[in-house]
């Protein structure tokens, strides 16, 4: 087999930590695969480069904020190739140009373009194991342009496609994708199997496993992708299309407590109003979650949304700038989003319905409701957030 | 005027020391230069590195320390550039690939190739500072290959030729080339000037303020070098061609403390004997610094030569294997090389004699004498190398 592997910040965090993937790939070796690696920068590096920056601005210009934090990825990869060398394995390390990956010039957020999978092929066909640093690419004039926080897992699938990889595996601290976060509800069961989609409303929804564009690509691409933990051997959970059998109903239940929410009363039914408001939020950075509107009796309409907790007073700020368009305002960081996640809902209903009846039963408010043929999304008073979790992990049944 | 500046590890050391670089660097630019600026890694930064790589094995691969150890000049290019930035200055930060150096195959000893000066000549026809990743280039097949310690010294005489620059100031935390170590005597003076050859003779003999290869290849294509403090407004030390005035006699006096002496006796006069022991010594790794040959009169020669401290022992075995060639051996740490240095000697004689005379007064046996034409090198018994510097440097009146 040809397998990717992946292994995030804490997995490589330190030279013990980068031993023990140097065990894992020889492992996997042994076994009789062809080995592609794909490391991010040991943890704590990105930050310490980021802290230097912000000494002499809080705005560094993006395209030296690309070759400084590119540093981090590249020391991993040569650390882990001189391990796997000591260990008497023919390994190479491979910058993010010479593995080929091309991106747009979106410095500190580029795309991937194209890949020229030859240096890794070659590297492959002449029995080596290859180690490439995550995260980074070059643009075409030759800068070096990194792909975003987590953009190593983007990495690892468009390399893992481009080669034609069997498998792409994502190492990190948890080994898998559970029905929801085992902190809050310790009969969480982590899932054999979870389907592109859930997955990617799972991480959009704030499971930090697996990166969202990379879940993304993955679908587009059609890599098989297993979310893994470097620090034990269970088989983890596989993302891939959903098989022909028939779908689970739910797959999981997520908390998302970093959300504020802004509800705007007896807005003016005026055409573009929403356009205008949505328009000078994204002027501003601030990153709209959910978005509820309703049309009133008398002409007017009521308009709410969610934004990131850090981002409440600036959008306080925007919306007084609007306030003649609308009656009254009304805030509350005091909330969290709880959302049920399930192919099997677009086939099945009453999903939704027992959702509601069970916060019902359990006194809990439901404010906002937002749903997608896959999720079921709602905005309740932050301090029920751990028991609606627990409630509806019951409801569904997820413990077995 | 087109500078070139080059800053070194301790200049660079941590962020408020990159902010005392941006003085600088701003200073110059106000005074209306175009400036080009050369970086090293923070310091420990490399150290930090290769005991990573160490880690693992005691002989890493050298391509793959490479891309570790290249890392270290990105970060600090990016962080100068940054911090340019903040102040209002148009910088960009480019790493040995992007400025258009190319070097030879040899990984972390590379040679430069060629350099393409486009991409540092467009950016300062932008009216733009630009920041260089020193002690880096890559080899034609793309890989990321350095230079060796000392190497981002090479790298800005280097760029400072192929941009036509009119000076390149290398920055460190002395404030240029004195007479001898002031640490030793007090009365040491610091040289206006001095010339390449005498600074190729200073360098090599263990001054450690620029690094050897860079003054060859300043004086290969005619840069004129100034090296600085960062830490103060001196205007340090031109090394340049001589000056068409009258050489002085001698420039400075140099201790290298790191000697091992190795003496055979009666060595068999046989054709190819020095070639085989000095073959089997550099198969060793074994830097073999002087070499003294005598007749002798019996048909044998007795032949001297000295090695790092560090490598004595290694050469001790090396020598066990001929002890079939010659009558005995004779090892001594405990000696040191005192050297004197001037362009003037060339044209004068009794230099050499006043050396050894003072040696004389002062009860100091000269073990071995070697010569070149601006040079007398003696090696001494250790104890006596601080007196022995403080003798000649009155001798040669070099505080005057």
């Amino acid at each position: 087999m040809l397998v990717v592997h992946k292994y995030g910040g804490t997995s490589v965090g330190d030279v013990e930590r980068i031993e023990n993937v140097t065990n894992r790939v020889a492992k996997a070796r042994e076994e009789g695969n062809d080995v592609v690696v794909v490391v991010s920068a040991m943890s704590g590096e990105t930050n310490k480069l980021i802290g230097f920056a912000e000494h002499f601005t809080k705005e560094p210009a993006k395209k030296e904020m690309d070759m400084l934090l590119s540093s981090g990825e590249r020391v991993t990869a040569a650390l882990l190739s001189i391990s796997l060398q000591a260990r008497g394995y023919d390994a190479v390390a491979l910058t993010g140009r010479q593995a080929g990956i091309v991106t747009d010039d979106t410095h500190t957020y580029a795309r991937i373009e194209s890949i020229d999978p030859s240096a890794v092929k070659n590297a492959i066909g002449e029995g080596k194991i290859v180690i490439v640093a995550g995260f980074q690419g070059i643009n075409k004039s030759g800068s070096v342009t990194t792909l975003g926080r987590g953009g190593s897992d983007l990495s690892a699938v468009a390399l893992a496609a481009a080669i034609g990889a069997d498998q792409c595996e994502i190492y990190s601290d948890v080994d898998g994708i559970y029905t929801t976060d085992p902190r809050i509800e310790p009969n969480a069961r982590k899932l054999d199997t979870i389907s592109y989609d859930e997955m990617l409303e799972l991480s959009s929804l704030g499971a930090k496993v697996l990166q969202n564009r990379s879940v993304e690509l993955a679908k587009k691409l059609n890599v098989k992708l297993y979310a893994k933990s470097s620090f034990s051997d269970d088989v983890g959970t596989l993302i891939a299309e959903e098989s022909s059998m028939e779908a689970v109903l739910v797959s999981g239940i997520v908390l998302d407590k970093n959300q504020a929410r802004v509800t705007l009363r007896g807005v003016a039914d005026r055409p573009g109003i929403a356009a205008d408001i949505f328009s000078k939020l994204a002027e501003s950075n601030i990153n709209v979650d959910m978005i509820i509107q309703n049309m009133g009796t008398d002409g007017s309409t009521n308009l709410g949304f969610t934004v990131p907790q850090s981002e409440h007073e600036n959008a306080k700020k925007v919306m007084e700038s609007f306030d003649h368009e609308f009656e009254g305002m009304d805030f509350d960081e005091h909330v969290c989003k709880v959302s049920v996640v399930g192919v099997g809902m677009k086939s099945h209903s009453g999903v939704a319905a027992a959702a509601f009846t069970a916060m019902a039963k359990n006194n809990i408010n439901i404010q906002m409701i937002s749903t997608s043929e896959i999720k079921v999304s709602m905005v309740i008073d932050e301090k029920y957030g751990e028991l609606a979790i627990r409630t509806l992990h019951d409801v569904y049944e997820l413990d077995k």
